[in-house]
């Protein structure tokens, strides 16, 4: 590995001095990881694919590894509120995934680090282990090692590893002008029953929307699927919410979208429960995080074969906008006809 | 993947029922960590090693892949009164890398998660990664890829993966009765630096033992030499102190050990300083943690081996001890000559 200072050619003790003055909340959660990827820029060409997706990508011989890593913090990711100690421990796996879906490969092992309070039950953390477990059987991995530790908040790290073939995995990267962007599923559903059980308490209703917070369902075949076929040219998952999600999708792609708001495909739940919670009806279809469907980029030709992929696995797929230049940004045409930018992406980390 | 029940056959309801009643701090870390081999078992059989050993093993086509996991936590495992971000970032590289030394592997890929503290200054974060960046250095690792997130505390998880052959590894089982047990290095450094600090602040001197505290050298080249020569038939690295970490190596060798208490290999400086610090002359040495030396076990034929490893690459290998049946348990022939059962080994989360 050859390690780059920040920046070549940048006036390195001035930069250190002024990095003295900026707290993270002024560069948040995507300021810093730009900085980072300068910081440790890397040249070994095992390395398919480094920061700046979500999963890391190594060569292995005639497989491909790989790896992905999610930090949930208590009170910051979740609260013992809102989550029982089984559905967390599913979910903390699910998001890891999740993100192992968005590249089309297949998780295989994962390692946990917990951060537990000492005076937390046994009973919590079997159920957070049989959570764990549930999640495990149902995607066939292999809980391999781990780490623990006394800590004040419950901390959940989990790193997952997976594997795929070279030439059947989907990057953030790949979209092009012309193409079409679909989603999967439905979206705002785990973020709007994240806000009735914030109201209304763990009894709170609908469960179906209640349920959608606690248990993502994981795309894996049909990431697989469009990987495979390369019926798509560039994938995400929706994890902090459509429009940013799609930001960074279009950041490493080097263009922009366009989404069509009333395209976007919203679950009967959502439209019935919405106008308790916001005026605006699309604002957690397009802002709120955690839906966990996948967000991917195709070619106008491969519509016919979206439409038999979306069939096969009995899961909605929804042509939700175009790729559009990198001049024209990220923008939406909204229910009105008219065209906005949405002056707040979604969820950032420090800011 | 065969998930298991917790112990097969044991009336599970009434298991959860008590569990209700019983605290971590009870339990503690080990007793934990024996409980979550219970809940988790696997019958995967490309995984080698998993629960039980700091790094898991898994075939991969002709090498086997390592991985292993590190979480450390401001105020639990380090605090900023005691350590720069540089060193901060760097140690939490090296430890990680101590593992898969006390293997016989060779590091080459790492994730970070981070949680970050929303008014922390950028300077201190690329003080961070400058210390990450000089251990990734120093040993031929990449940094592939991680997580970051607003966090009251600092957190730092990093999962190194490594690599190995097969037939050339080492794991904490495999010691037998009658071989003898070595340690690299001197003991005791790290813990008395740290003491030091905690008493002098961060200009307290001597600077060697201080350093020992924050620079850890990880023994990656005689492990694996070690391992390779099939030299030893066990090993671990010395991260929670002497005493419990043989502790571990005997567990899952299912052997004792006597441990000569005069031979413990002390530096200079300790031997010049522990007097100030504490009247037992050995306390640090047998149970201060965080020396990150080798602790391994290898057939007396071994030992002109053991002397030309030791020559070769600079580094002190000392006899301390021999294994002997499980029975014995693990006793120390203390200076008077009298045997004794350490009655607390080191330290443990939770308790």
């Amino acid at each position: 590995m050859t390690l780059c200072l920040p920046a070549a050619g940048r006036p390195y003790a001035l930069a250190i001095f002024l990095e003295d003055w900026v707290e993270l909340r002024e560069i948040g959660e995507f300021g810093l990881i730009d900085r980072i990827r300068k910081w440790t820029c890397t040249h070994n060409p095992a390395l398919l694919k480094g920061i700046g997706d979500d999963v890391a990508v190594i060569e292995s011989g005639k497989k491909v590894l790989l790896i992905t890593t999610d930090l949930l913090i208590e009170d910051i990711h979740f609260e013992l509120n809102w989550i029982d100690p089984f559905h967390l421990g599913k979910k903390a796996l699910l998001v890891n995934i999740s993100d192992i879906a968005a590249m089309g490969g297949t998780p295989k092992y994962f390692l946990i680090s917990l951060g537990l309070p000492r005076n937390l039950s046994l009973s919590f953390i079997s159920s957070f282990y049989r959570g764990l477990k549930d999640g495990a059987k149902r995607f066939g991995v292999d809980l391999i090692g781990g780490d623990t530790s006394v800590s004040g908040k419950i901390i959940v790290n989990i790193c997952l590893l997976g594997e795929g073939k070279r030439g059947s995995l989907l990057f953030r990267s790949g979209a092009k002008v012309g193409d079409d962007l679909f989603v999967s599923g439905t979206l705002g559903d785990a973020a709007l029953g994240l806000k009735i059980l914030q109201k209304n308490g763990p009894q709170g209703k609908p469960r179906g929307l209640i349920q959608r917070h606690h248990s993502p369902s994981p795309r894996i075949q049909l990431g697989q699927a469009l990987a495979r076929h390369h019926g798509a040219t560039a994938m995400i998952d929706v994890s902090d919410g459509l429009l940013i999600d799609a930001h960074h999708l279009l950041a490493e792609s080097g263009v922009g979208a366009q989404i069509w708001e009333d395209r976007i495909p919203l679950s009967n739940l959502y439209q019935k429960w919405i106008h308790l919670f916001s005026k605006s009806p699309y604002q957690f279809a397009l802002s709120g995080g955690e839906d966990y469907e996948l967000l991917f980029t195709a070619r106008p030709e491969m519509r016919q074969k979206v439409s038999e992929l979306a069939l096969s696995f009995k899961i909605p797929i929804t042509h939700i906008g175009k790729i559009v230049p990198k001049s024209e940004g990220l923008h939406v045409i909204g229910l009105d006809g008219e065209k906005y930018s949405p002056a707040r992406l979604g969820f950032e980390h420090f800011k």
